[in-house]
């Protein structure tokens, strides 16, 4: 049994962490902490809960933690996850850590994107934690960043096309949109239900933070720096996201080449799921699930390829794509506590 | 031309009132006010209406105002229209306020659900604008306290029969559900879109404070005093409201009986309409326009009298109303500017 | 392992039984059925199934299921279940019916509300399956009428009151909500998007066909023929039902009584929740639950009790109350298989 | 006053055109026409517009309407509106259809995407009323082809930038989202609410109709044959429509030269909103209003431009956009029945 504990378990990817683990069968919720809710039952918070999880909000204190959990999760906000997370590897905790600060490979972009960081050291040892494509590292690291969600729809869609040399690296765009629990619990005009509902609203146009996240990566497997054009928008749903994806084809690539692509970097894995042909993902078919579906579309005429990848933006898109790399970092398989549907409605 | 100033109008009564008033044929709006927003354009708030309206955010000085407007609707919180209503009456302002402030007769009644009223004179005068009910004094008021939403959809459709004596006074239950714009523009984790999208929530059981306000009306037309059950809920729309409400029949009643009080009391009201036999109202029926829809069903086994009634919560329920009791106060007809369905779908 | 088949797999209920019995560690899915679909592998129907279910849809044969499967749910439409379930009993194979075919005690009763029954002894023998109520006649049933999702909301909440004479039985009203789901996967104006969205409708007043089944088991429970007011409305979401149940006190209550009675009957049950004073459910905290939440509230003064109960109507409301029968058939726990939160958000 | 016929009142579109022209102050709704509701009052089909119109669904017959209607609207299926059209004209009717039908320039396009064209004569007289390009053309026209919802947003988007030279006809891709009621009123499972809802979906990648009609327009005005990548989705609103679009800057285009670029096309044009700098549409911009919303962003180190369009596709993508054009066809200004928000909110 892995002693797992969950920082910010108050948030939507904390309470998501919460009923993965509570359904998992080789991992034991030993402790959530919450700062805003200290000291309540997390069933005050969300009561869906009652009856399947009766811990109570505590503090995140790094050395009380040592002897209780082999492996922390921190649904932190971006900054507070810093300071966090040291502490805990020093205790000889693993740390699976959603916020962006362990996502970066090179301190200066992340720097750029979001704030100084405290802990390069650390920054250099994490490790990048898309399941599917950095699966050796995460086995053994102390620490990983779990991907964005925007990134994860993107990267699966795009990095066998990158490195099998079937795409043009310069040029791509990702028209990606999300539902509105990607913004969190925190309040927000946006977030509001009669600002979101009935609308549909196009932000961060050339500036969102998941652009370097996503450039490093593409960057890193092209063996060029490449840039993308990235343009997020809020749809009115509670979970989901879908990426539309255009980029013009290598020489002489037919949809064939892109289909074996995938084939080949995505064979045994149980949760990327490649369409038949003209088949598109939509929101509904990845609800619930922990799987990046990707569809793929050819025209020869323009050599344009069009990829549409959706995922659930809290599962695969954040606590689901966590759990799968504990599972990985603690030697089981996969899909252990991640193989269902949970609404296929 | 009727001058209009409208105060608070970045909220969403606010934003529908100059909407109203902007295509009103018979008024011109002279000024917004908002503490929020002052100094900003209405459209920094509502892009919507760039191009229809360019009035910019001011302060509310009601000395500076009583050159400028005949009228002045307060869609203010409660407690804050309680201190700006009587220096524009003094101004020779006629004032139509949105809040709780001026609605009820007994200030006990109102001091009691909300705080110490610092104007019991202005409050003794002031007229309860439920247009259909009280046209006669709405004429001539100098202060109209405009009804709330809820209020709105049980009065209107008991008042006839309770009026008429084929309803049991005693036992009434108001079972009601209202969309979310009701809970306004102020952020709050239940107006949260994750958490009031796909769900469905009762709230306030037994201690809404529209409960006073519909009992003191109730009881003024029965001549006894009145106590009802009122449970509202929360739906995921952002406009709308419906009130299902439950009697016991008078002796001898028939479903004939109950059609002819609604008849008799809402002859040649435009935005009252009686359902056919077998017709109930949804909340897609009334959204846009300033209706009450009744629909009314009678068990002559138990001689219960089932009444649905629906509105806009933002129409009837607050701004369209307010328009009518304008309307009445400068002695024009009630549908000047409300004649219209803004969207069927 | 129970082996276990699944007739109308391409409903909504159906795919939702596909999801339990898929994750169910002590049962096994041999076969599904569709007659709109036969021949088709149910990932066409529902895409999400993909990779966690290859089953192709057949066509129901009674006499070749008899050595495949030691379970029939039949997810059809009334009188379709009415010719199926026969067959399979005479087969050896137990059936949890999820129409209205097998619900009634009263084949007169069934035929007033929906049609002639053509196996009214089947019907004599059948078990009403509300879980909780009758755990011990379910236990070795051969079929069970699984509840319909109104009657499984009333019913756990009015049942232990009625039996402890806590609430007198005349004139009890309850106002229910239910999500779209509800009414299935067959098209319909009132189920396309533009006309559900956005509205809230109240249907059938005074004459659904859930009525006569609440009022049957509510009469046998409390000795004497019982009539109640029941008004079901549209909600916009997907799934969720709420009902708000008013009633009078017996003479010398207390709220503490009416907590008392839920905790006496639902000792030990695993899926109905009694939430805390002043707490009412919503439709989000059961959603994806199998879980019955009840709040009760009680106003002294008039002697009115008021109820809120909510479920998922999907789960608690049809597939996993039935398959928590089947666990409680097969002498398993009742949590087996169900005991999770599939989507606290 | 204009004498005005609505053909196909009983669908969304038709149903606005209702409105509209019962709201217009300078049109008078002589009748309306319904094959699937003939005899029936509209208020049968929308209860909406109990008490603001009540008129009877017609059949559509020519002749007679000779001497009661000076325009008639079709807002009937694509195909049967070809049979309709020149009946109408011949009897001095003009003519403003809003299927596909007299949208074409070349009868072969026409053909490749829909269906054999049985009077291209119409066809080659037709005007494409998409009002702000073809108001000359429009004013004298005998039928006028109304542009599609999608078209819309995107050549209103385009074409000053194309005729300017600004950007680069190749390679041009519109990633566009509409809302639900643009599948029309017609029954289907991606427009059945459980399907529909929280989810977010891409259809008819590579091969929508609307491809053929954006880029007969485009290649007219920009001199030479050009493709566009179109890739439209279902976004779970009732109403709206956005598109982004992804091009390139022409050599040494800056952001001041394409808004130069609207000013000088749009240069007194109510109905197109050229939004400040770094300001992008959302669909609840632009609801219940005629307007489509431009907002622009360059990317000098590459290049690109994005473009984000925004209407009401029952408004301007439908009925608005109709009305604007009769406006037009009888010498009125644009803005009349049209100048109003109906729903800030």
């Amino acid at each position: 049994m892995i002693k797992v504990g969950i920082a910010g378990a108050s948030g939507y990817t904390g309470v998501e962490l919460v009923k993965l683990i509570s359904n998992h069968p080789k991992a034991r919720l030993e402790t959530i902490t919450s700062s805003s809710y200290k000291g309540k039952p997390l069933t005050d918070i969300f009561p869906s809960m009652r009856g399947f999880e009766s811990l109570i909000c505590e503090d995140l204190d790094a050395q009380a933690l040592s002897t209780r959990v082999d492996l922390m999760f921190l649904a932190l906000p971006h900054k507070v996850s810093m300071s966090y997370a040291a502490p805990l590897i020093e205790q000889g905790i693993r740390v699976i850590d959603l916020s962006a600060d362990f996502r970066f490979n090179n301190p200066d972009t992340y720097e750029k994107a979001y704030q100084t960081h405290t802990n390069t050291d650390l920054l250099a040892e994490s490790v990048y934690g898309l399941s599917e494509i950095y699966r050796d590292q995460i086995k053994s690291a102390r620490i990983v960043g779990n991907p964005g969600c925007y990134p994860t729809t993107i990267l699966l869609a795009l990095l066998p096309l990158i490195r099998e040399k079937l795409i043009e690296p310069t040029g791509i765009i990702s028209d990606s949109k999300s539902g509105v629990s990607g913004a969190g619990r925190s309040l927000s005009l946006a977030a509001h239900y009669c600002e979101a509902n009935e609308s549909f609203t196009p932000y961060k146009i050339g500036n969102h933070r998941h652009t370097p996240e996503i450039e490093e990566i593409l960057s890193i497997h092209s063996g060029k720096e490449i840039k993308i054009t990235f343009v997020p928008h809020l749809v009115p749903v509670t979970r989901g996201m879908v990426s539309t994806i255009y980029g013009q084809a290598a020489k002489s690539v037919c949809l064939k080449d892109i289909r074996q692509a995938y084939r080949k970097w995505y064979k045994g894995e149980p949760f990327v799921r490649l369409l038949p042909d003209k088949s598109f993902p939509a929101m509904s078919h990845v609800r619930g699930t922990n799987c990046c579906d990707i569809g793929c579309h050819f025209d020869a005429d323009t050599g344009r390829i069009i990829l549409v990848s959706a995922i659930d933006n809290l599962l695969k898109g954040a606590a689901g794509q966590a759990v799968q790399n504990m599972n990985i970092m603690f030697g089981l398989v996969d899909e252990i506590g991640l193989n269902y549907v949970q609404t296929p409605l």
